[in-house]
């Protein structure tokens, strides 16, 4: 059971409530403004039928006649320099959401994005910042700039009102989790009743309003998959987000640090400087070879005498690691990790991570306990950080409340339907977001239109003709596009384009691949091009940096990564933690 | 009663235990080591005559020897790499630390730093970093670099035993503190029972430990003062190391962002844009100046309206700001300031500060709150940040652990002793730290000594001649040199060449005060030469930046510092927060 948004559909909102804001306007949200609607129930799927009969006893009516004294709530700016331009509401800021707001053009469109985070982050190049060979903001781009067209709050899209073309927003602007990966929804540890309560307060305080749309781009990404990893969640960690780069960047140094106490024993030393890495994907390895490059070439002439106990290794239940790369660029990158002593360890199974070295009762107050990892096929290890890199998970906003359609909207249209049964008019089916079975994502037809499917015997299929999802949260259906920011990015290029181009109809989105790319350490890289080229060795990492470079979106890191490559190159990358 | 340090010089240490180790060496500190010594007692003063005599039960005899068994707790490098060496330990990682641990001859000394920070921050600069006119790494220096010599704990000094020259230590290394401001000794809410039963604790792990030293150099700066005022420590911003900085940048941004929401009331934005500055010391004025610049700079072209909510104020006590400039300087700051709308309000008085919106109550969850702060001359005011920059208060460390001499050392020596009492010897008087009566500095002789004065009628004095103090929490006896980076790095050179000449009864340390300076906005600075020289506008500005530019310790932020200032001039300063 997720209640949290879920039931931000629902809220107070009656039909006759929400139905007189069909202009783009802002208002409180439901919650805070209804002076009236049906009783809430955040149990099961199968209340909400009711719901929508059940009139007038919302427990809220009083709470919102005073917040509506006490704040007299619009987005005027944003409705008036809307002017006759539709509004084109994105969900996230990730290579998706922030490349179609840049590239929609604002002469049609009111672009405004909703994102917990208020920068675009270039995954790419966040093992580089782990570790110091980058420093962080060079993997980051503000959204709004001095230059770009592009509005923006700071907040988590937490509910939806599909006929009503609303979104609900919870404000996030000191989120402490919003720069992290998320491996967890975030009020997954409230009761429906605790949530109910937060959301009145949040309500009152002004922290959750709603924005209408005439368009919506749902690409909120995916969430950090733990596989329900007992420890994993608390102690891991992860590599999503600049927040988590810097996280791993201090608990990096502070192991070495910690290690060259005169007080630590070899044995905790060795423990302190075992470093795993759960996860042998693409994400995985190359933060691996980053961190084996920060130990050799630099921690290793600041602290040399602590060289002799340092371990990497790489966790992976599959039988091999990277699958993306065909099998001699796969050896390559094997060859490569076994003469610079990272071992890779597949057909493992990580069974539990807790604080405390193995044998140890765990000390919740030694903050700088090393840990223990528990391989089914190794037993107990202590280790001073694990890197956890081994999937998605689908992000709870669009597990929730991306989910069941309560009412039709007026942009519904049917697939394929037979004559005597579009008759009967689409009210007679209920109607949920169509979603793929193994990984939850969202459905959507080859325009990035959302999937409808209908609970009837003949699996009626429906789009919402206002409603794209693209990147991590989404896959087109009958593809098997994976999750990278390559397909995310040509997707909300396309769809700007046709958005702009104002012919969406005309041809569907097909995917290029431009091929493959890792970083594998000590300046070698491998690539696989689309065309099935294959480079590997010092050439691949030329084409490494240069595709990073030149794909860095702002002039200002374009002339701050090669900066930064050089001057860590020169004199060492920075150990300073703070 | 600040019971934590001063216990420390006490421990468990007896005669005989203690004095084993005139040899350099590390042992895990007495407290976990002893297998016996002295009763403790945390009460007062008086009570360590009685210690002294009294014998046999501590009551850690029993953890120390299992803590003994588990752990073989030396510094073996550190030992083996000290050759003939003497060790100089340098307590504080500041300007004056860090500037004598890099001068002092690798060949002749073996330095250790002791710091509770990985780095050397470069004060002058951190206004620039706390709104990203700079980077933060550029205000910083690790001190375990790849070329220098300098060997590095990451601790608290917590105690001091100065008859067998020995620090004990408390290890920091993922103390979250150690980066930032501090306005109170780290364990002043602990009961003495507590802080015995934690140093127990920390004792057991390891994470207490003693090193011996041949000369000692107290450089642990100074805290941020509060002057006791409500809600400051608490809820206040300070400036005085990077972590401030950075936590400054976040909320800053954060209160733009908040008020770009459109559920915030114009009245709330007025309250989180107002941003008030209190104490007009050069560094409340170049924050203030920074501050001003990045709104007009760059805040205003992002977020345009909410240009008419801003407002910054600057509060003093005193009749007048930067009360080192001359009457002109001072005058055209004030010029400068009232042209770009600071406001500079002098004779107002601070009384509280707590979150919350004046009228409003309180609330603790409600993390974006302004604050209300109250000024004894305007009542109560909403805030959004109040950055607070009054003055220093004295390190705990100096206040108690380095105050009383329990057993004199073999490095005493008494100044102008008539000859009856000279013949009495040292142990018939009680000795004790000279401080400076105001502020509680270690008064020193001109040598940079340890100045010792005796319980006795004719004021007695002596010098301690293997331990130094500099920097912030030391003053030459006689001078009235004020607590800068100047004077400390000056004392720091100083020390350090004659330590490596080995002639420091030569001649006494005098200050060459090579003028001041202070940022005030819009490319426009103060500097005031040592000669009397007066300069204002932009020539001083130029002469400001060059001037860091060049004292800039290492060649990386040298090549990084100017890379900043243009690509920030160029593209405007970067605004993602995380
Ligand atoms: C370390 C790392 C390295 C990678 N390297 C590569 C690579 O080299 N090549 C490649 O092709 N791919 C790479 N990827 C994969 C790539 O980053 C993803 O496929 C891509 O980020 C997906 O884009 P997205 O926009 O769907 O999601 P994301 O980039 O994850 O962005 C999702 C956005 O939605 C926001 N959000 C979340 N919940 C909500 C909500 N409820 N409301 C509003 N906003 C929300 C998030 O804050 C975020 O801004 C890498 C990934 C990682 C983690
Ligand atoms: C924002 C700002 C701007 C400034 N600008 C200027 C300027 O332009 N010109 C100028 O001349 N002066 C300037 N100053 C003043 C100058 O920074 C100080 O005078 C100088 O830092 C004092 O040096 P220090 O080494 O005594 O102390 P600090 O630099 O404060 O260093 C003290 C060190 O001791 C460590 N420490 C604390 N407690 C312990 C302990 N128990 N054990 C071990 N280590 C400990 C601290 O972590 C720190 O590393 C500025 C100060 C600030 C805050």
């Amino acid at each position: 059971m997720r209640p949290n948004t879920r039931f931000a559909q629902l809220a107070c909102g009656t039909r006759s409530q929400l139905s007189r804001s069909t202009t783009p306007a802002c208002s409180p949200t439901p919650l805070a403004s209804s002076t009236g609607g049906p009783q809430l129930s955040l149990s099961s799927h199968h209340h909400h039928r009711q719901h929508q009969q059940a009139s007038s006893r919302c427990p809220y009516a009083r709470v919102s006649v005073v917040t509506q004294q006490r704040r007299r709530i619009t987005i005027k700016q944003l409705d008036t320099g809307r002017e006759n331009r539709e509004r084109v509401v994105i969900l996230g800021s990730g290579w998706a959401g922030y490349t179609v707001a840049r590239e929609l053009d604002s002469n049609k469109y009111q672009a405004v994005v909703v994102s917990p985070r208020s920068y675009f982050a270039f995954t790419p190049l966040l093992a580089s910042t782990s570790v110091g060979t980058l420093e962080f903001r060079t993997a980051l781009e503000p959204i709004r700039t001095r230059r770009t067209n592009v509005n923006f709050f700071q907040g988590w899209a937490d509910g939806v009102d599909l006929k009503n073309r609303k979104i609900t927003i919870e404000e996030a602007v000191d989120d402490p989790t919003s720069s992290l990966a998320l491996t967890q929804d975030r009020h997954a540890n409230q009761t429906a009743e605790q949530r109910l309560e937060e959301r009145r307060l949040e309500a009152k305080k002004g922290r959750l309003f709603d924005l209408t749309y005439d368009k919506l781009i749902v690409s909120v990404g995916c969430y950090s998959q733990t596989f329900g990893t007992p420890g994993v969640k608390e102690h891991a960690f992860f590599l999503k987000d600049v927040g988590d780069a810097r996280k791993i960047r201090n608990r990096l140094l502070a192991c070495f640090e910690a290690a060259a106490l005169p007080t630590t024993s070899d044995e905790t030393r060795r423990q302190l400087l075992n470093f795993a890495v759960v996860g042998g994907g693409p994400t995985g390895i190359e933060f691996s070879a980053e961190l084996h490059d920060i130990i050799v070439e630099d921690l290793a002439r600041v602290y040399p005498e602590l060289m002799p106990f340092h371990k990497i290794t790489v966790y992976d239940v599959a039988t091999k690691v990277l699958p993306m790369f065909d099998e001699k660029l796969g050896k390559y990158a094997m060859e490569n990790f076994k003469r610079e002593g990272i071992d890779i360890k597949t057909s493992h199974h990580v069974e539990e991570l807790r604080p405390g070295a193995p044998g140890e009762k765990a000390d919740d107050t030694d903050e700088h306990a090393v840990f223990t990892l528990k391989i089914k096929e190794e037993g107990e290890i202590g280790v001073g950080m694990v890197v956890w890199s081994t999937g998605l998970m689908q992000n709870p906003f669009v597990a929730d409340a991306l989910n069941e359609v309560h009412e039709i909207p007026r942009t519904f249209e049917r697939i394929e339907a037979p004559p005597e049964e579009a008759k009967k008019g689409p009210d007679s089916i209920h109607w949920r977001v169509k979603k793929d079975k193994r990984t939850g994502s969202i459905m959507t037809d080859s325009r990035l239109r959302v999937k409808l499917t209908g609970d009837a015997e003949n699996k009626p299929e429906a789009i919402l003709k206002d409603v794209f999802a693209l990147g991590d949260c989404a896959i087109v259906e009958g593809t098997r596009y994976p999750a990278t920011a390559q397909v995310a990015a040509q997707k909300a290029s396309w769809l700007a384009k046709r958005l702009n181009k104002e012919d969406l109809e005309k041809k569907g989105f097909t995917f290029k691949n431009l091929g493959v790319m890792a970083y594998i350490g000590n300046w070698n890289a491998l690539f696989q091009g689309g065309d099935g080229a294959n480079i590997s060795g010092r050439l691949a990492w030329i084409i490494w940096r240069g595709a990073y470079l030149t794909k860095s979106v702002s002039w200002r890191n374009k002339i701050l990564i090669p900066i930064y490559w050089m001057i860590n190159w020169i004199f060492g990358r920075d150990i300073s933690r703070f």
